[in-house]
């Protein structure tokens, strides 16, 4: 299992070239739910989300034979858009599978950082499918989007970052899907104050983290009802171990529960946040923080990446 | 005419209170446009724009009468959340006049400061007759939007903190609607950097303050067209004095410019910013800038208070 270290390493590897993301307060929210809350925004990291921080981390472990061949990842969503830009940063040539029901404007967002798109079916297994044959015909290196240890450790720089910032909190909120940003979260933050609760947040409608962790088992996600689409899948077996271990409690969100919080953040905020990333603020939002007055929370934004043609159209 | 020390004795007032807003910078835009850009984010600042500043700084000149007795504006748009905020924060009373035709939300957004909000017209007469006859009745001071010399101080911060923070810059753009930004921001600019060029930018469909700077007379506007809500005002007596004798060149900007201005920030750079505040990034995205390799550009995003009930609503 990761350790600190392997968190504060990532943070030395990718220093140079991921963004240091802001932290943003708001004296209305902490007014509004009598906390002290401290915002996270990986919605301005490099290519929109934190997942690019777990990619760079990851390609600066390839050795020769893999960076001369390439990796290769299946993704519809923020993975394809990190593993192309830091394969382009890396000089890494990289293949993206993805589905042929993809959004036009991701699909070209990825082309658009130089990695080639490779298309298959629209389920799981023509994509696993796909990647495999690619892997094995081509020597690729599959750069998994969060069952991966060096995925994790770079995650969990955006906490550790914010740590650093803030000192000590009470109390530190991520999302939850695959469970690489909460694995990473959770790592570094218990590693730096082994007092602070870490607290995963999941929509009600893709709640498969909320029944493992409470069940013990692992329970894979099958037909997720969300908006929060980056959090669809389920936990790896790497993600549920450190969940068990060092994380405090998940809890559900409701889906209008989730945009509410976007909408606090584009309308009060100022800031583009995705739905999936926007999860983390409910429990602010809704009065579900842990009492004490004045408590110190934490919170990971994790992406901003939003289809606006529809508001635009409007706009015409 | 207003110098470089009002601008300095402003920002010393509204330190405790304002935002020092961030300034943000883009890998993708520099190199799209080959030039530094630093962008001045007053969507960040309280009540959503640059106009707390000014508000606040008026307030704080008022006497002891003046201040018992309370202020009074009209406008129905960045104004009037700001001042009701600003009196909100000073323990002074506000009325806020208001046309029957505003939108709700910005309706209550005042009260919500705690000010009183008048209804009147949707005229222009209207407004200024309902004000008048409060400043008569119960002795209010008027505090202008913009042709009021402390408001045009306090509006010049903005330009002083990104200049501090940039040091020298080659050139400036604002964008120009009653012209208390511009004002400001040349003040403060020229007063610094005597070799810097400011630039206003204007919708085309708006243009009186082009006319008018092009053709050394004020031109009041008429039956403005335009998305960008907070340009559609004439340039007052005062702006026109300061920006004759301060700023190097007034452009315009089409619509469809203004929109793609806007959906680049909300899209790439991941901010909330309203028409009129994306004005200015028009020159940077559409070519316009002066010649120059990597010539240091900074910009003024004055707001960034959007409507978003249509496109929340397209979630339900």
């Amino acid at each position: 299992m990761i350790q600190l270290e392997d968190v504060q390493k990532a943070k030395r590897v990718i220093k140079e070239v991921a963004n240091r993301t802001p932290v943003m307060t708001s004296r209305t929210l902490d007014r509004q739910c009598g906390a002290r809350i401290f915002l996270k925004c990986e919605n301005f990291q490099r290519a929109g989300s934190f997942k690019f921080r777990g990619a760079f981390n990851a390609l600066s472990t390839l050795n020769d034979r893999e960076r001369s061949a390439g990796v290769v990842t299946h993704s519809s969503g923020n993975h394809a858009q990190a593993l192309a830009l830091a394969a382009a940063v890396s000089g890494v040539r990289a293949k993206i599978v993805m589905p042929r029901g993809s959004s036009p404007v991701k699909i070209e967002a990825v082309k658009g950082y130089g990695a080639e798109v490779v298309l298959c079916e629209n389920s799981l297994a023509s994509r696993e499918e796909t990647a495999g044959s690619l892997i094995a015909s081509e020597s690729l290196t599959l750069i998994h989007p969060y069952n991966d240890e060096r995925v994790i450790a770079g995650a969990g720089t955006a906490a550790m970052e914010l740590l650093e910032e803030t000192g000590p909190l009470d109390l530190l909120l991520a999302p939850v899907g695959g469970g690489g940003l909460l694995s990473g979260t959770s790592t570094a933050a218990k590693g730096l104050y082994p007092e602070i609760k870490v607290w995963g947040v999941e929509p009600a409608g893709a709640d498969d983290a909320y029944r493992s962790f409470h069940s013990g088992e692992l329970i894979p996600q099958t037909d997720p009802q969300t908006i929060a689409d980056g959090l669809r899948t389920s936990l790896g077996d790497k993600t549920f171990e450190i969940i068990t271990e060092r994380v405090d409690n998940i809890i559900l969100a409701e889906e209008n529960e989730i945009i509410r919080a976007m909408r606090f953040l584009w309308e009060r905020m100022k800031i583009v946040v995705e739905p999936s990333g926007a999860v983390s603020l409910v429990p602010v939002l809704e009065g579900r923080l842990p009492s004490g007055k004045d408590i110190r929370v934490g919170v990971i934004l994790s992406g901003g990446n939003v289809n606006l043609q529809a508001f635009f159209d409007t706009l015409k």
